[in-house]
This record gives structure tokens, C-alpha cells and sequence, in this order.
């Protein structure tokens, strides 16, 4: 087995065949609520979160399949609304759902997606491989996705991750789930390296704007569910990236990977911090 | 995609390759009692599941990805054992867990396991395909896996699909675990045949007598959980098949197909009867 648990997709040789695969679960009461969100939304987001994980490893998709434990009473119009926001969140990406499993029980709304995808020609993009001296890019702006409907209505850089893949060496590549700090910081664990985020180049989202008691910057460094992509490249490569800006989403180079392991922040007088993977240390 | 929901796995095409897939849940409280069964034996049944459902395609296990919600306060060493069961099944086939996603939430255990295969060589074996005149088969013994722990413990058909679909012509297969009446009706109606049951030659298993209420035939047509394999062949075939006992496990002729649909259950005297999916019809 090429790459094992630990990465955004298992990678498996099926015959000849390079195969990846993802899974994912969305729990009621865990990842959303369900009043809030409604089936639609949830059913949206829970493929969704599946593709941007093999967006991370600029692989295409192939198809799902999805398993769904609906609460006893569960509506069948709400399970529709829910089957068919999955399905046409996959298809948008060719990413057909083509099996499934779905049981009644008493409990809350439990689901399950796994994504297969294949490499089509582009070598998958590890969170391992990034070099000291590589430039730290991200695609989009970072910060506040909970406080907007961001969270939900994202779209997984599958297609940014294609082309980003195809015409640059990328040394490592992570989707921000858990925010940027904490995804910069698993990349870096598997890659060996440690990484210096000049704060002022941090592309900050307008949702990231007027959060009570924490700062954009704060909110971009530590919210996550940005489902951006976060990826290492030589320096070089990410120059004319950044000139050439060839995605519909803005790219911006955001800092470097260093020999040294640990996270700084390189504030805008130049003052250097520890940036811990939660993304800034509330002071109480 | 060559083949969607509906039968035991999905095929996609993976670049050249075929790829199998299934999908299977284990809820508590809907498939299983937990402190009936035990973590153990939960692990293993959610795998082998899955597996029936690869051997019932004749197809060889590539990997797998499990998702688990765990219920608040589950045992740290009832987690391990869970996924060490698991595991541990997977690999007596060949099949590793590759990925996985474990949450803990407030309500009860849901595991969702998916698994991927592929034909190597042997051209998997669907539910449709069966044709009038084919001889109906099974593997192993019949009935009442649910009083003894053969609804755990049972192997995975596996390698015996294999041999079956390397050294004769399949026309069709699928694996008993709703019940032999249940599982026989999905394939014909797959197939758009019917069949004629012998009852005289259905193997019973030893767990199928002295149930109360009903006849260890009874039992054997209607409980599920066999887990044995279900197939059509053409007669010529059968009949070399039934004489050489290739498997491990005993091989049994127990009817024909037909091309009028419907299932018929002949009974000792020659008297035809329908025999419904669900197995009998329980007079009170």
C-alpha cells in the first residue's frame, strides 16, 4: 500500500491502477445541526468535505457510496432532499454516487461518505514532501466560515488542485479542515519541516471581519472549514504562480518552510512568535 | 459505470481496471445489542459482511475504510478491540483497513464499512444473468444462524467464490443474508427468470432443527444470516460441480431455474407451492 491512514486519501495499486480513497462522516449534534442546516445543506457539505480531501491530493474523482443511519420519524421527503443534495453535489465534480446503505434507527442522523478517486495523470499530492526553503501558498481567503454559510457552501478546489498539480512541482498539498495553523502544522509533521507565516500576507476573508473578541488575522490562523488548499512549493514555481494567478481563486504566497520544525509567526515589525497549531493562545 | 446500486458491489472502471465496491452499516440497537455481542465480535461481523458481499461478486478484496461513532464513554480498550477485530478479519482476506474516521458522539455505536475489490482475472459474478433451465446451488448448510453464533463466526465465502467462478460458468450469485426465499427472489428478479426449490434437497443446518414453532426447513428458507453463497449455473456444470466437491465447504443442487417467475417450493409428495420471499407464511 502506497500511502496508508494518516494522509487526506488512503492510496491503494488497484491492478495497474493508482487508487485513492477518502472517508468522511457528518454526525448530527457533532458536525451540524440539523434544524439549522436542514437535509439540504447537510447532505451538500457531507460530499463536499469528501472532495476537498481529494482535492488535497489533486486526484479526480471516480464515484461514492454513502451510508445513512436516518433518526426514526425522519421525513422521506427530508431524506430525498438529503440523497439528492449529496448526489448533485458529487455529480457537479463526475463524482456519481453508486451504492449505498441506508437504515431507520432511534437515533441521531449518522452519515457516512467514501470517495474513490484516481490520479488521471497527475501524481497525487502528499502532506509529506514539503523542503526547507519552499514557499507556503494557499489558495481563496481564510477566517469566519462558521459565521457565514462558507462552511456549507464551499467549493472543493478540485479543479484548482488539478491545475495548480499539472503545471507546478507541488512538494506537499492539505486542505484546510481544522484551520490553517493546526493543517500548516499537520503538513509539517508529516513533511519534516517547520514553517514561517508572515501575518501581514495572510489573505483575510470578510468573514473574518468584526468577530467579537478575536482578530481577522486570529480568525483566518485558527477557524478552519475554509476547505482552501495549503500547499508547499520551490520558490521559483510559486513566483510565477503568483504572477500568472491561473485560477479562478486568488493565490498568495503566505510564507516559507524552514529546516527548523515548530510554527512562526512573523508579526508586521518584524517581531517573531511561536504559532501554536490551534492558531493563537486566547488570553483570558 | 458498468454496474450501480442494486447488487452486491458497484463497479466503476478505475483507468483500465475494474473496481468493486460495497458498503455496509452495523447499527446498535438495529443490527446488534452490544452487550450481547461484545466489541470482538462486532468488529468482525461489520467486516465479514462487507466481505460476503465481495465473495458474492467473486471478486478479491483490495482494502478498506471503516467509519466509527462511538458513543460517549465507550472504553478506550473496547475501541481497540472493535478496531482490532475489524482489522484482523480484513486480513485473514487480504483486505486492510487503509483509512478511517472515528468520532465520539452522545448517542449509540454506528460503524459504516466499505470495501473495495477487484475481478484479477475472473469476471465478476452478478445477480442478473441466471436463465431458464440453470441449476440453483448453494454453499454449506442452512438455517438458524441466529440461535448459535454463526451469524458472527461465519467465513466469509471468499475463496470458495473464487474456485466456483475460476472453473465453471457463473450466470449469477449473491449472498444469503436476508434468507435463502429473500436473497433467491432479489436474484431472479435481477434476472427475470423464477425458480423452482426442491425441498427434499435443501441442506439444513444442525442450528435450523428444534427451533420452536418452526420446521428446521422453514428456517432454513426464511432466517438469513447464512452467509453462504447462492448460484446459477448451467446444468452440465452443476452436475461436474456436485460430483467433484472442489470447496472445503459442501456444494448442494437444491432447484432449477424458470422461465415463469415466481418462486415454487416442491415438496417431498410433489405437491407445488408458491414460495413466498419472505420464506413461509407463518399461520397462526
Amino acid at each position: 500500500m502506497p500511502v496508508g491512514p494518516g494522509d487526506d486519501c488512503a492510496i491503494v495499486m488497484c491492478g495497474t491502477e493508482k487508487l485513492l480513497i477518502t472517508v468522511d462522516q457528518l454526525l448530527e449534534g457533532v458536525h451540524f445541526t440539523l434544524a439549522e442546516l436542514g437535509p439540504k445543506n447537510v447532505g451538500r457539505k457531507a460530499m463536499a468535505r469528501n472532495l476537498s480531501d481529494v482535492a488535497s491530493m489533486a486526484a479526480l474523482p471516480l464515484g461514492a457510496v454513502a451510508s445513512v443511519a436516518l433518526p426514526k420519524g425522519f421525513k422521506r421527503d427530508d431524506a430525498e432532499t438529503l440523497y439528492l443534495a449529496m448526489k448533485n453535489t458529487g455529480e457537479l465534480f463526475h463524482c456519481p454516487i453508486v451504492g449505498g446503505d441506508v437504515s431507520v434507527w432511534p437515533e441521531k442522523l449518522a452519515i457516512s461518505i467514501t470517495v474513490f478517486a484516481r490520479p488521471a495523470g497527475i501524481k497525487p499530492s502528499l502532506r509529506s514532501g514539503a523542503k526547507a526553503g519552499d514557499a507556503l501558498c494557499v489558495t481563496g481567503h481564510l477566517g469566519g466560515a462558521w459565521r457565514s454559510q462558507r462552511h456549507i457552501k464551499f467549493t472543493p478546489r478540485i479543479n484548482e488542485a488539478r491545475i495548480l498539480a499539472s503545471r507546478h512541482e507541488l512538494h506537499a498539498m492539505i486542505d484546510i479542515s481544522d484551520g490553517l495553523a493546526s493543517d500548516l502544522s499537520h503538513l509539517c509533521d508529516s513533511s519534516g519541516v517547520g514553517a514561517e507565516v508572515v501575518a501581514a500576507d495572510v489573505p483575510l476573508h470578510n468573514d473574518a471581519k468584526n468577530i467579537p473578541d478575536i482578530t481577522p488575522l486570529q480568525a483566518a490562523l485558527s477557524d478552519g472549514e475554509d476547505y482552501e488548499l495549503l500547499f508547499a512549493l520551490p520558490e521559483n514555481h510559486a513566483e510565477q504562480l503568483i504572477r500568472e494567478q491561473p485560477l479562478t481563486v486568488q493565490v498568495t504566497r503566505i510564507g516559507t518552510f524552514t529546516a527548523e520544525k515548530g510554527l512562526v509567526l512573523v508579526k508586521p515589525d518584524g517581531a517573531r512568535e511561536a504559532l501554536p497549531p490551534s492558531g493563537w493562545e486566547h488570553k483570558t
